[in-house]
């Protein structure tokens, strides 16, 4: 027997209904049919991502959606500052730079949260900063930044806030309208429970405003107002990948059927039973403000990640994250995303038990998925 | 009984084999097992687009590959000169203005295709010209340019030829690499028989030359360096749409056990039945040079096309293409690529039968089908 068991930060598990429904046979769909699955996503997307905007389907990655609000959100004149704390946020700011947007990279060390003080005191000191780009949930180093207290800082000084919240819209608290958030960027195969190839944005009217006025270089096929435009008839500016946009309403179903306040919890009690177990191993959280979305160990001295994600897959199926860039070799990850729930947290705390036995490592077996049921009799 | 027959120029009807790859269950696409699916389409996709070069594979719609082509081929100082005879051909001339590219957008009247001859003036009158791109089968009017003529003399001339091969690749004989062609862009959607959602782009070392060398902007995430130096590793450079490239993997499989060659004889035979059953029912065909990937037919004289084709797919399930832009209202489509064959080329006919009678259109009923049959018999 192999099962495959997804619990990569992305793609994470896809439910079997959702993968069933995009093998249905389908129309053309530039036709009421895939209008009226446009129309229900349209809703569907704006509860699941709390806000009252209307949320862009892109055919791409998350990036893609990115890569469109970042052109569009900075018009000539404007100055981006980007707060790069892992690898994601360091590709927004790659995007401003290759498009020759003024932008200001401030790196952070990997593994800690914007101080939003420290954001409040650039837009003090530099007034031409126009636009901040970050992430709220750092993928790669697990990591959560206070997007309500950062959205506070940026609307009181007038300024457009991008978050990129593609390990974290669907998965943990966001509300862009209530925080002040003006663009919502998100990606398919994370918290939204399907396969990779869409990205998602949702602006502002106040972000809209600077688009619409934008004098300067629109991208063409990642053209936000294009693809706002058709959205508005239920449509898209080019060929959709329709069959993922079936199977995201689909997903938008469940994710609503449960409720996102459920949803929200569910995960924060994977991550907190995860934390648990990991501490009670020997396995320390590594992020000094972790998200709920995924969470990064440190693995036991002497005991190689590699060899962890090994045994972890050949065994039991279960596909976890290295590090990435510096850390590689040095953090393992496992995701709280998509079509998981406490039992399957469980099973790889209990799976990765076995794992760090059979390396070497020295510790109480049955002792991370006892810290782990303590938390979930806690919380359930 | 409600079937879905989709007749449209893309997207075309996909095998269930195809749809049911796709809804396998899936690993993460940084692992051996995607990379084994991203070598295996790479081998295929060069037999079936006929060239040695690398194809990139890109999430996203034919427009965004072409787009990546178009950005990346035109350094500084380049000069570039699109063929414009429909829908599609403009799309690219829309894309140079839109990045500020020096080109000169020669239209011709729809349903014609370009005069070799025009473009060798043209090279020959304005030496700053670098580059040509143009639309080979032009869907929007189902028209074929001669391809083949065009790349010799771009090639005499020393220019680099963009080929929008959407509606022509994997359908139509194509040779890109003793033709000239120095890139050739497809989707998903039409011949390769997979649902919309990926992209490609094939560059000759003449045009990955001028891509490398380009020293102005370069698009991020339709940068097809990037995309090329990860297709070599068997990956992506950013998440890619990996069920779709499981179901093309799948899609190719079938395309090559029938071969190209026969492939190409089977789409020439639907188109031929459908010319010639077209003719004797009096809807002739609109264009002046026709591609047999998909038909065009004008409409007898007070039926009205929203009418056919809605009596097309009410009764019969059968989904069909109007015009576009001005053509609306004034021909009908029905494409022959996609998983189509003879049998559902008459079959199409024959519902278009029953519909224009039903409509009081006056003509021998059977008369299509017995000339399409007639067709068949003599080709098959």
């Amino acid at each position: 027997m192999k099962k495959i068991r997804l619990f990569t930060p992305g793609p994470c598990a896809v439910p079997e209904d959702v993968l069933v429904e995009m093998a249905r046979p389908f129309e053309h769909h530039r036709t009421p049919w895939f209008k009226d699955f446009m129309k229900q996503c349209q809703t569907k997307l704006k509860e699941v991502l709390q806000t009252k905007n209307e949320v862009l389907i892109i055919t791409g990655s998350g990036t893609a959606a990115a890569e469109g609000a970042i052109i569009g959100c900075n018009p000539p004149g404007s100055r981006m500052l980007t707060i790069e704390s892992g690898k994601f946020g360091q590709r927004w700011g790659e995007i401003a730079e290759q498009f020759g947007i003024d932008v200001i990279r401030h790196e952070i060390e990997w593994g800690t949260a914007i101080d939003p003080q420290v954001i409040a005191d650039y837009l003090k000191k530099d007034p031409k900063i126009t636009t901040v780009m970050l992430t709220h949930s750092e993928t790669s180093t697990a990591t959560l930044c206070d997007l309500e207290a950062i959205g506070k800082i940026t609307n009181a000084a007038g300024k457009l806030l991008l978050a990129d919240c593609i390990t974290s819209a669907g998965a943990l608290p966001l509300k862009p309208d209530d925080w002040g958030v003006d663009v919502v960027i998100t990606g398919a195969q994370k918290a939204l429970m399907i396969p990779p190839g869409l990205g998602f944005a949702s602006l502002s009217e106040r972000a809209w405003e600077v688009v619409r006025n934008n004098k300067g270089q629109h991208a063409y096929y990642l053209n936000l107002i294009k693809a706002y435009k058709k959205g508005l008839e239920n449509d898209t500016p080019f060929t959709p990948a329709h069959i993922m946009i079936r199977g995201l309403n689909k997903a938008l179903d469940m994710m609503l059927e449960e409720g996102m306040e459920n949803v929200w919890k569910r995960v924060a009690t994977m991550a907190a039973a995860a934390r648990a177990a990991g501490e009670a191993i020997g396995c320390t959280v590594f992020s000094k403000r972790p998200s709920d979305s995924v969470t990064a160990f440190n693995t036991p001295a002497g005991i190689k990640v590699p060899d962890i994600r090994k045994g972890l897959k050949e065994r039991f199926g279960i596909q976890s994250a290295g590090g990435q860039e510096h850390l590689k070799g040095k953090i393992l990850r496992l995701g709280h995303m998509g079509y998981v729930d406490e039992m399957d947290t469980v099973l790889a705390i209990a799976a990765l038990e076995q794992v760090l036995y059979k390396l070497g490592h020295k510790f109480e077996l049955g002792s991370g998925v006892t810290a782990a049921q303590k938390v979930l009799a806690e919380r359930m």
